[in-house]
C-alpha cells in the first residue's frame, strides 16, 4: 500500500527538470515536499497525478501503474498553483462539477469551511483575489474523497489568520479521516510541526528524504570566534556559514566530531527546518550534501 | 519632513474601504503595514502614491498636497501586487523605462541584484513565474531614487532563500542610503525584526500604531489551568484564547493586573508579532482593542 516513484526523470526542451527520482509515499502520513523555485516540485506533482507523462520511469499506486488507470486516478488529487477553473464559473457550480467527478465529495464540510474562511460561494472564480483563489482550491482539496492529496502552494496569498486556520483544519480532518497529504510550500517553518516526513528537491534531484525529527537531530549551528569554529568543524559536513564581526556560524548537517571536545568558546545548537533548507539549497555555496 | 495622512476615508460602491485614517510616515524609517486580506492596505497604499483619489481626506508630503504635484510624486514609489508591466516587454526595456521616469535609477545595483537573485534580464515579463515577477518588481523598488518606498506583498511566491536574500539586501541598502520603506506583508514573523514601527489596519481602521518594541512589551500569553487563568485575566484586555485539554491560554494586549500576584500555576510570556496580529484581527472573536 503506497505510491512508488521509480527512477522518474523529466526533460523539457533538452533541459533536465527531474533527475532519477525514487520515492515512496505511504498511506495516512503528512509529508512536506520542499524545493527552491524551479527545482522541479510542480513537475513531480504533475507526473504523480498523471497530468503529464515522465520522460523516463514509472509511478505506481499499490503496484498498479497510474498511467490512464481509472481505478487508481480517483484516489489521487492535486491542488495546483495553476488555475484550472473557468474564470466565469460560480463557486457553487464548481462544487457541482467536483461532485460529479468525485462521487462522495464532502459538500457539507466544504460549506462549513467556506463559512470559516468567509468565502462567498456565490462569487465567480475570476473575481477572487490570489488569497481567496487558494482558499477555494484548498477547500476542494480537503473535501474530495482521495487517499493521496497533493497541495502545491496551498497558502499562497493567505493572511496569517487564514494560514493558521488552514493548518488547524488540516490536522482536524486528518485526525478524523486519516489520509496522505503532501504539502509543497515556501513557508517551511509554518509546516515544520505538521509534517512527519520531508523530501527536499534540489537541482532536480532528491537531496533529503527522511523523518523530520531524524533530520533535525543531525542539523546544527556551530557558532563562536572564527578560528575556534573553523577548527572544530574541520572535516565536518559544513553546508553554509554566516559572519558578523568576529563571530562565525557554521551550519553542519551530519555527525559532529566525536574525537574532539567542543571548545568552551563555541556554542552548538540545533537548526530549524527552514534554515537547514536554505543552507542545503543555496546555489552560491559549495557543499557536499548527505541524504 | 514626513508624509501626513489626514482623515482619509474611502468608499467603494457604497462600502467603506478606509475609515478615517490618520498616520504620519517619517523619513528614514522602516515600517510594517499589516492587515488581513481585504482590510484596505492596498487601497491605502494606492491613495498615498496618488494612484487613486481618496473619497475624503488629504495626503501631504512635507506639507504639500500630493495630488497631481510633480515635485512630490517622484519622491514616492509603490511596488504593487498589480502587474503594471506589459507582458511582452523585456526586463532590460523595463529598466530603460524606469530610468526615463526616475532620472537616477541605480542601474548598476539593479544588475547586481538580478545576478544575486538569478534573474535573467533578457526574459520577457510575461514569462516570469509569480516569484520572479515579485523579484523583478522589488529590484526596481530598491533601485529607484525615491525617499518613500512602499512595498505591497514584496515576497509573494519567493522561496525561503530568496526571502532571506531580500531582507538582507533591504537592510544593506537602507544602511548605505537611509530612506523610508513601508512593507505590507502576510509573513509577519519574518519582518518583525526588520521594522521599527507598525501600523495594523483592521476592519478599515487603524487599530495599532506604534513602535514594535513598545507593542510587544504589552502583549502577553497567560497560560495554565482554565480557572486560574480566567481568574487572573478577569478585567484585563483579553484579545483571544486557545484551549487544549484542561490548559487555557489567554492572549492579553495591554497592562497586566498590578493589584494581584500571578498564581504559581500560571505562566506569563510575551507574544510574538504574528500571534498578536492574528488575535487582534480575528473577526470571529469579540474583544475590545487598545491602540
Amino acid at each position: 500500500m503506497s505510491i512508488q516513484i521509480h527512477a522518474v526523470s523529466q526533460n523539457y526542451h533538452g533541459k533536465k527538470v527531474l533527475d532519477d527520482i525514487n520515492l515512496t509515499i505511504e498511506p495516512n502520513k503528512i509529508y512536506g515536499l520542499l524545493g527552491r523555485n524551479g527545482a522541479g516540485k510542480s513537475t513531480l506533482l504533475n507526473i504523480i497525478s498523471n497530468r503529464i507523462f515522465a520522460s523516463q520511469g514509472i509511478v505506481t499506486l499499490d503496484e498498479e501503474s497510474l498511467n490512464d488507470n481509472d481505478r487508481t486516478l480517483g484516489r489521487i488529487y492535486l491542488m495546483s498553483e495553476v488555475n484550472l477553473y473557468s474564470e466565469r464559473s460560480k463557486l457553487t457550480k464548481l462544487f457541482d462539477t467536483t461532485e460529479l467527478l468525485y462521487g462522495s465529495f464532502d459538500r457539507q464540510y466544504a460549506k462549513a469551511l467556506a463559512d470559516k474562511f468567509d468565502l462567498d460561494l456565490t462569487s465567480r472564480f475570476g473575481k477572487l483575489s490570489t488569497g481567496y483563489r487558494s482558499i477555494f482550491k484548498l477547500i476542494v482539496a480537503l473535501c474530495v474523497p482521495a487517499d493521496y492529496i497533493f497541495l502545491d502552494e496551498p497558502v499562497l496569498g493567505l493572511d496569517a489568520n487564514h494560514r493558521e486556520l488552514f493548518y488547524q483544519e488540516l490536522i482536524e480532518t486528518y485526525s478524523e479521516k486519516p489520509r496522505t497529504f503532501v504539502i509543497s510550500t515556501h513557508l517551511i517553518e509554518e509546516i515544520a510541526n505538521l509534517i512527519e516526513h520531508v523530501f527536499v528537491l534540489n537541482d532536480h534531484r532528491i537531496v533529503v528524504n527522511g523523518s523530520v525529527p531524524d533530520i533535525l537531530e543531525k542539523a546544527y549551528t556551530v557558532s563562536g570566534p572564527d578560528t575556534d569554529v573553523s577548527q572544530y568543524t574541520a572535516g565536518l559536513n559544513v553546508i553554509g556559514d554566516d559572519h558578523l564581526g568576529g563571530i562565525t556560524a557554521h551550519y553542519v548537517y551530519g555527525a559532529l566530531a566525536d574525537d574532539r571536545p567542543i571548545p568552551d568558546t563555541v556554542k552548538v545548537e540545533h537548526l530549524d527546518l527552514q534554515k537547514l533548507f536554505i543552507n542545503l539549497t543555496n546555489e552560491k555555496k559549495v557543499a557536499t550534501h548527505v541524504s
